[in-house]
């Protein structure tokens, strides 16, 4: 793949400007590099102190990349931001079955996304970027070990249930990155996501 | 179309909170709308004090919108969270032609795609949630009387350029809708875009 000399300036230019910014944030090298990707995608330095990693999330979540297994999104805005996997990058929101059981059950159709995608999590990793109702139903299916996902990267962004969704993900015994408060939100998501795929290519995220 | 019952509660419980929250916030009904649409996207009340409108922005961007004419994105984030519009939503980063033209100008993606989009933009919706690039693209072609879209959207995010970006739109006489600051993002864009289509449609957005 060719790479454009003019993005990647910009990059640098940008990652020095948050290496000065956070030149006293002390952390492993593998959340470092997801902290500061994350600042890079929103500009926002309370991510610095609101992200929050499982200590098994970054080993994890590489060791999936690595075995090339699905990545499953709760949106489509995060299926299409995450770049060069080789692995399958799933989204199931715009499926009719989705919807069908959404409407029968009355849930969400990002919780049924949910539901629909159970049997392709085994060793993924599932990322919730926008609905807290999926993130819920993940860790409803996780608890009743229906699933077993490698890492869940639940950032659901929202006045109404995020908050309570990412305490629900953080009392499980799975393997997580999340952050404090309401905040979060597709770009967040992609950010944390794509920041793991450079690191598993060695690629410079820092 | 099926409206889900349990996503419309949980939209209802958001807007309660954000009117309580920005109960003190006086602006024209259009205004009022995006603002609030982007608060729930994103729970950052900062945007209830930094999105910046353009004077016709709103009813240059409902006309467009009537006309089904183009809509124009940057990324492909912003292009599969935009929903429920009539009219072509086009994203031409991932062409060859506009990869092409980027590493033989040394121009980023994200700039070729807007110059590629050149003929799609009349009267159109141009939207830009990511590259400060792909804004001083628009810019320059408007400046030089290349296009005339009927609104620009321009909410990029980052440490290099963003701010330049946005100061550049806001010199035009062109309708924009914009933010203070670096922050932004796709997550915003698709707010203040799908904000405007309800608008259209006369469904709550308030």
């Amino acid at each position: 793949l060719n790479k454009l000399a003019i993005s990647k300036e910009i990059e640098e230019e940008s990652y020095k400007i948050i290496d000065s910014l956070l030149k006293e944030l002390k952390l492993p090298l593998g959340e470092l590099a997801v902290v500061k990707r994350v600042v890079h995608a929103t500009t926002d330095l309370d991510y610095s102190k609101e992200l929050i990693f499982h200590p098994q999330a970054i080993s994890n979540g590489l060791k999936a990349i690595y075995e090339k297994k699905n990545i499953i999104t709760d949106v489509n805005m995060v299926r299409v931001g995450i770049s060069n996997y080789e692995g399958e990058i799933i989204c199931l929101i715009k499926e009719e079955s989705v919807l069908i059981r959404a409407l029968k059950l009355n849930i969400t159709k990002a919780s049924s996304a949910m539901r629909e995608a159970k049997d392709l999590m085994e060793g993924g990793i599932v990322v919730i970027g926008n609905a807290p109702t999926a993130l819920f139903e993940v860790c409803r299916m996780v608890e009743n070990k229906e699933v077993k996902p490698a890492l869940i990267v639940g950032v659901p962004v929202g006045f109404v249930g995020a908050l309570e969704s990412k305490e629900k993900l953080k009392s499980l015994s799975i393997p997580y990155i999340t952050n404090q408060g309401r905040k979060g939100g597709s770009s967040v998501a992609v950010a944390i996501v794509n920041a793991l795929l450079k690191l598993s290519r060695g690629e410079n995220n820092v």
